[in-house]
């Protein structure tokens, strides 16, 4: 029945893409008994830990549930919901061995970026500055002087005027997504972007907490939805959503606080590429809209180096002080020193002097691409709003995504489709190659 | 009826308690509604966030019950688990304003026993030798170069063998204790010490999980409890429990390994001040007696320095597996910048330097504290195994443990005693003054 093909590295993520696939379309139906772990393990030839963890995956997110000494039952999916159920949900296979030219998927800043000469300067004058002091404990919430740093940099930045209390410092964005489980109850629902980044989702469902996927339309995701659902948190990225490069329009941005405020949700305001709009300014915050119900969030490892794990969020007055009553007793998770160094880097300047060399560098990046993909043999549509790291191109005679990953694989690219990122079927995504360009540099797209 | 009076300033933690005792004792009964959150939380003269995180930690530790649109409801406590219900469960309150001369309840290393000089000189020799390099993503478990030279450190100081590939880094024990939950599911029970360091059930609820108290005896956790109990994990610390100091003998941890491997459930060996063992040589771990049902913990935090948010933990084949399984497409939360200096620092030998330091420093301010204890007017009797930083001094004559501490306090003293440290009832821990002497100085002692 179960005539699952698993290969590749991340086998449990495949298992728990096609059950989820198979509920979803109703090829397996509402009440329908799944196989125990064991048979199901024996019958796939992969471990009984492989499908432990499909479904707990699967269990988190709501699509199965357990009864006690008698399995595990796929649940009846909500109509409605999602209304398109034809398109099938691809699982977001990891890549075979193979070493490709371009990597198109993942990609971080180009180490030679870094400033690393000014940042190896600020260590070794907190070093010298600091002393003993950095071996005192941290606050839960982050250094003094970060704090405030932060905030000024916010305010220049962004324009919104953030008070240094509310700033909290963490170990990166899935430090943070789990501080907020922590802090708003795993017994809510979480509603996410649908197609999406999938590692949001994946954290809140590993911190326990249940993720509704909602879709994403032309303004962003699509509030109607979250009006009728049960979700008492929506985590979304309004100044450029990823994949799909949406910027949510004022309307919509203000339909989704009216949302927050009657049903006393909250509203996740992922920033992570806000520095990378290459022109005009960005849309102002939704934090600053309505500090009340947005907890606003951002990560360095984008900006700076993906080995600095430092993010923070601010929250608002009401759930910083319930932060501070769970985690008063706690020490902060970045070292002091890597808070003292950043607090330096902003209040120095470095840092935005840095993001400028940045958006200089990818102006030309993104310059070179599109030119790229004008010169393509094949017809190809670039929706692109000059923000962020990512473009969609879209290849309107493409017989599937598979085919469009397949030429490109040919060309020794690597590269993924909009379809890689559904955690929900949704219409009208085929076609589309996501293009992130972030370790992308001007000659490597000369050399195919 | 419920005249709580909430002072101090963990007022959440305090109502827990409060509730948590009354259901023990019966006074509130299995099945008994419990005031909503906003009317208990008028009555009280608190904010409803107050009742709701009481509420909260009751649930998560399976004291109450929800029910959908009718509230919240007693459970009837397991009878048998922790038979003695009349001593009061005391809630752990912080401590007034007052400024205390000696805190004996809180406590780090002093500051200037770190080898500052050092860690400054391996900081700017990393930053020299690796560079660039220091920018490049961790993999989820550490750096290679760390997880080797801890292996190498367990074998030099605890003789065991420990496969590097099996150590796993992260910042500091409580993140650790939130990655274990992640590992092995919040749907099981976890056994936890009873009196015990309140972080660890603490930090376990707050990520889902249900812990479930057991006594201490003489020989350390209650296994014939443990037996009959559905707990899947216990959380022990065998080598010196806290705060009862107990060294669990060999028979016990054979007994509690058999336990394991019977129930197919798992060992958390929390090691954490097995360092200072002050006289003879530590008992063998429990990990190296099965390493396939243990899994061995430590931290850096507690013998480098407060603000060091490093620890490990070595975890057996099969969850190794399953943590690269989840967490293979995150990174480690701690800075390479730190991870490469401690791994210059424990191949160095300059931590074991340290180690000697500390332990010759604090045999100096054990034997000043046991000086001082013999010379006190009251009649005292010391329990000490020679190990860690605390010991526990008895007085036979106190009217009560609250009679214990107003006397510290008179002379400058802020201490707790075990009975501070009881997560469920337990008889016979009256009159125990617990004493933390990490932060003690030699000079201290004879001012008071």
């Amino acid at each position: 029945m179960y005539n699952y093909n698993l290969t590749g590295k991340n086998k449990y993520y495949t298992l728990y893409s096609l059950i989820r696939e198979d509920i979803l379309r109703g090829k397996i139906k509402g009440g329908e008994r799944l196989p125990s772990k064991r048979v199901f393990a024996a019958e796939l030839g992969v471990s009984v830990v492989t499908v432990q963890l499909a479904y707990d995956q699967l269990l988190a997110e709501g699509y199965i549930r357990s009864k006690e000494r008698s399995g595990f039952f796929a649940e009846s999916v909500a109509e409605g919901l999602n209304k398109d159920r034809s398109a099938p949900v691809k699982p977001e296979c990891e890549p075979a061995e193979e070493k490709f030219k371009l990597d198109l998927v993942h990609g971080n800043t180009p180490p030679n970026m870094f400033p690393f000469s000014v940042w190896a300067r600020l260590i070794r004058a907190v070093l010298a500055d600091c002393g003993e002091h950095l071996l005192e404990r941290v606050p839960c919430d982050g250094d003094k002087q970060l704090k405030r740093a932060i905030s000024a940099y916010l305010y220049r930045s962004r324009g919104i005027d953030v008070d240094p209390r509310y700033v909290v410092v963490g170990a990166g964005a899935e430090h943070l997504y789990g501080v907020i489980v922590q802090l708003l109850g795993r017994d809510k629902i979480y509603a996410v972007e649908n197609p999406g980044y999938g590692k949001i989702s994946f954290t809140y469902a590993l911190n326990g907490a249940r993720c509704l996927p909602v879709n994403v339309t032309e303004q962003g995701i699509d509030i109607s939805v979250l009006e009728q659902s049960q979700a008492a948190i929506a985590h979304v990225s309004p100044s450029h959503q990823f994949p799909t490069g949406v910027v949510m329009p004022v309307s919509a941005r203000s339909r989704l606080i009216s949302w927050a405020k009657n049903s006393s949700g909250y509203i996740v305001e992922d920033d992570y590429d806000s520095e990378f709009r290459l022109t005009g300014k960005p849309l102002q915050c939704m934090c600053g809209l309505c500090p009340e119900r947005v907890i606003y969030m951002n990560t360095f490892s984008k900006s700076l180096a993906p080995s600095m794990r430092m993010g923070y969020m601010v929250l608002p007055p009401e759930l910083y002080e319930r932060f501070l009553k769970i985690f008063s007793s706690s020490a902060n998770f970045v070292p002091l020193f890597e808070q003292k160094a950043l607090a330096r880097m902003l209040d120095g300047g470095y840092f935005e002097r840095h993001l400028n060399r940045l958006r200089n560098y990818y102006r030309a990046v993104h310059a070179a691409l599109l030119k790229r993909l004008a010169a393509l043999p094949e017809r190809c549509e670039v929706a692109d709003t000059g923000s962020g790291l990512h473009l969609i191109a879209k290849f309107p005679d493409a017989k599937s995504d598979g085919q469009i990953k397949l030429l490109a694989a040919a060309r020794g690219i690597r590269l993924k489709c909009l379809s890689d990122y559904l955690l929900a079927p949704m219409a009208g995504v085929d076609g589309c190659a996501v293009i992130n360009y972030s370790a992308l540099t001007p000659n490597a797209l000369s050399e195919i």
